[in-house]
């Protein structure tokens, strides 16, 4: 039924060219801003990021008048950026969109789209340019670099995503238009658009709107995949099933989910996860047995995945932070690797063997090794809330806690930190959604994109979006809360962001420089911010603070215990600014090693 | 003079080399981050902006532990690259220090850096990198794009500096160190230096350091220049003296302000300036005589330039913003351009003759023209208050109040927009200092780099840092705020920063889209955000509000005509969402002509 669909795509990709070169001239004719939109709404995107600039004023009057795509006015480019990010992530299946204007406006997106970029996330970004005859008069245009280079943007951006499309003329606009959304979607990568004035309100044909875009990659070659098939149901023989499912990030980048969750309910081999993969199985699931991160995983689940005879890797991402420093304890000849776009057995590599296809295939092949499976222990992955003497809220006591509160269909925000080390060993419910930057780590980060997370969210009628977020990366895209307590009418289900008050960057304490002045911040009064940045009379918001694990308790107890109806809720956690969690105390230590400041 | 010094420099850099070879091993060895702060030290370098992250964290070791530089802990990249760029500014002669992490952090300062590119301000973009042995090994690192690309970065930022010095290895190291350094001095732009983590300590020779690097130019061939006087000085005997000097940007980014100053004072033409040119005259100099920007300048000036029989123009940037929309009415038969690394007389160009050694040579060739140059009229630049009915502050008003409320050897910083359009007609005092982004114009630098102003006018004994913003473009890079305020126990003179709150991005609404949604933000409660941002207690700054023109003249002749001592002092300023001063709304329908969003 993949193959099928995949040759479906094919077929309908080369109709598009046909039709196309068919057509001189169509009989519906519509605006290439128009166009764009229509391709939008196709993907279901509901909502997009940015900001107006002078170069995007034009198209954003279409956006404005769509009744089906929202403008979400961001505050800044960066943080827009990160939404957009966030968007795409819990959307699934669909697309993230940045608005931005030529130069000023697209250039502060940079990191977050080099993040996408790093972190497999389907985001388009559309830049507003100048006019195709300024582009040839080359003027000394503000937002210029005022030496006539109007393609260095485009040549910067060209390093960080996967396809550059440019709007020149009308006869090619729909083709570019299509190209460059296809290429983040069947790559899960970002895009650069660039659409010039001038060419916002030109006529164009509607004519391969008719036909859809799919993220479906090219169909596997039969053959070619049913000797995979052979091979690896043949380790999973020779092993008489002791294999176990590793479960990675491109699981969900390239959307096999559905199919894997299919697969590991049939067979019921033991699961593991890494942190990047975390929340793809649900992590209630009885053979579900929590997260490997190599020599900084708990010991007992290290252990098991070391010692299976086969690891069944699906869609591994193998980053530092994702992999405990390299430190995987596991012999190639003992890994059956599943990626988008090959598969390797062994040391065998096969070329264009993806997974999307391959994983519904092998849950037949492997039925025979069900029973075996079923036998293998797997220990129940728990977080049990430490009885810790002391009022403070400890890293250790507070994320076990913060596990009981969690709650399924929950969509979990962590910041790169301590809040994405606190949180990674936890068990999150059924259906719950993990969204964090485990790769690129940039600081910052999670407030932005828990932004576009709760708006899709929304979209897919989830759960809460809950942040977890320190002071010091806080500060550097605060404003964005302002942009939630903007959209909070349209929710009914409650964002709420915990903020670590924590004095500082407590991750680079750990790193480096434990005492110094430079991982030191300035307090906030963080009681206070969400009424400065919007909300006088609270209205839309409700701030809390909880100095002790007695007012934490009480507060997840009493008011957080129950549906505020859509509100932006923070609560400010005091912690102690030396203390974070094992399991970034043991990275910062293997980091440390390699990352060493000493003369080579 | 200039010859000599220009020649010395070239003989200097030769013995840096010719050291440096002859060098086997220095008997006084220094680190490698080490002789980057002397370096630093050197140009007299007070203060290094940025964001602490993994990849620099030891070399900020070095840094907060020198007495001479102070760590500007800042709240993101893009607001620290603003930082060190408005600290160039007012520094002068000087550089602007940026220091960041791999990835991350430094491509969050991307636009801030093509902003220093794009305006010409020497900012040294330094970013703490991977060790060399991980970048040949090409671990998917954190911070990484993951597909093992350590050059992405670096081919990025390529296109928007003016060199890439890449530390490798100890031998190279001070030489790499020492061109990246000067070309950002001499071409008035930003470079990037990359550090990796294990070259901070490695040992070098520090002989080189004896020689100080030099901003000056190559010198100007002798026979040429000559020759290129005599011709000036034949133009100005053809008109009988009937000419003008037309101040542009590169007047003061290439260091000509006293050059030029002696010049004009010497000879007693009438002087004009761009408003890129602002304040490189003083602006009550009897013989200075304002703005000029095209068809869009104040009527007299315009008739007095264009119909002046030459234009000697000064550093000229001719930018849309700079000029009225490229509406200069002087044939280029009439001008006489001085630039820092060529003239041109008429058509005629001579490149390699620069205008730092030029014009002090041609002060007294021309004193023979000065008794007709003396006799030829300038009205006086001057903006009365205007005498207006109602009690809402008006653009129109407000700018010439403001006028009032200057005083010498100020610092004025105008964020792009109404604030740029409409102070560019108000005379400054003498020794102000401007600072604003008309090329560039990206909303929000201005307040991150106030904070580098205020830090710059510290050093240099100067005045008050008068900061004017709108609410729209504050959103973008608020928590800078807080930085101000984290500093401000270093300061004597008080920062004020106007918040003109005219509810969303009026600037925009005269571009296009006047009533559209797009245009609005969430209004702020802007009266507390100092305490949020820090300052719970008011101790270190003081928050007005002024809703009236009396209530903003009672401020001005009340608490504000005297010293707070060194405080940050908001005054938020309620204004006319659809009021603009007149000369934005002239260069808004200028813009919307070329801008067009119709097709072509």
């Amino acid at each position: 039924m993949q193959t099928e669909s995949a040759l479906r795509t094919q077929a309908d990709r080369l109709k598009l060219e046909v039709q196309s070169l068919r057509q001189q001239q169509g009989s519906d004719l519509i605006s290439i801003g128009e166009y764009i939109l229509k391709r939008f709404e196709q993907l279901h995107v509901t909502a997009m990021f940015g900001l107006p600039g002078d170069f995007n004023l034009g198209f954003l009057d279409l956006v404005e008048d769509n009744p089906n795509i929202e403008w979400i006015g961001n505050c800044n480019e960066l943080n827009s950026s990160y939404a957009a990010d966030g968007y795409a992530r819990v959307k699934e299946q669909s697309l993230g969109v940045l608005l931005t204007t030529y130069g000023v406006g697209e250039l502060s997106a940079f990191n977050g789209i080099a993040g996408s970029y790093a972190e497999m996330v389907p985001v388009l970004h559309l830049v507003g340019a100048p006019s195709t005859t300024q582009v040839a008069a080359k003027p000394m245009l503000h937002h210029t670099l005022g030496d006539g280079r109007f393609d260095a943007y485009g040549k910067a951006f060209e390093q960080i995503t996967a396809y550059w499309g440019d709007i020149v003329d009308k006869e090619t606009a729909a083709q570019v238009i299509d190209t460059t959304i296809t290429m983040s979607i069947v790559k899960a990568r970002p895009t650069y658009l660039t659409l010039p004035t001038n060419m916002v309100f030109e006529k164009i044909s509607s004519a391969r709107l008719a036909i859809p875009l799919s993220s479906n990659a090219p169909p596997n070659d039969p053959e070619v995949e049913s000797q995979v098939i052979d091979e690896i149901a043949k380790q999973f023989a020779r092993v008489q099933g002791d294999a176990i499912v590793l479960v990675d990030a491109c699981a969900v980048r390239h959307h096999v989910r559905d199919e894997l969750n299919e697969f590991v309910r049939a067979i019921g081999l033991p699961v593991y996860s890494t942190p990047q993969g975390k929340s793809v199985i649900d992590e209630d699931y009885e053979r579900y047995g929590g997260i490997y991160i190599g020599s900084i995983s708990q010991p007992e689940i290290r252990e098991r995945v070391e010692s299976a005879k086969l690891v069944l890797s699906v869609g591994a991402l193998r980053s530092d932070y994702n992999t405990g420093n390299f430190t995987y304890g596991i012999p190639v000849a003992r890994v059956v690797e599943l990626h988008s776009d090959h598969t390797k057995i062994g040391h065998a590599v096969y070329p264009k063997i993806g997974m999307k296809e391959l994983i519904p295939k092998l849950t037949p092949r492997l039925l025979s090794i069900s029973a075996a499976a079923r036998r293998l222990p797997v220990a129940k992955f728990v977080a049990p809330v430490p009885d810790e003497d002391g009022p403070v809220v400890s890293q250790a006591w507070f994320w076990p806690k913060m596990g009981t509160f969690f709650r399924p269909r929950d969509v979990i925000v962590a910041e790169t930190g301590t809040a994405s080390f606190g949180i990674v060993n936890i068990p999150f419910p059924r259906q719950s959604t993990y969204v964090s930057q485990i790769l690129w780590g940039s600081i910052g980060y999670s407030v932005g994109a828990t932004l576009g997370c709760l708006l899709a969210a929304r979209d897919r009628g989830l759960g809460r979006t809950l942040l977890f977020v320190g002071d010091g990366s806080m500060q550097l895209t605060v404003q964005e809360l302002s942009s939630m307590i903007r959209w909070q009418h349209t929710l009914s289900q409650d964002t709420i962001i915990f903020l670590l008050n924590n004095d500082g960057y407590t991750i680079e304490r750990f790193l480096h420089g434990r005492e110094r002045r430079y991982n030191d911040i300035l307090n906030w009064e963080w009681s206070s911010l969400l009424k400065t940045l919007g909300d006088p009379k609270e209205e839309r918001t409700v701030t809390y603070k909880a100095a002790t694990k007695e007012e934490l308790s009480a507060l997840l107890e009493g008011p957080l215990a129950t549906s505020h109806g859509g509100k932006i809720i923070m609560v400010e956690v005091i912690m102690d600014k030396y203390d974070a969690p094992q399991t970034l105390a043991n990275q910062a230590a293997l980091s440390g090693k390699t990352n060493a400041y000493a003369p080579s």
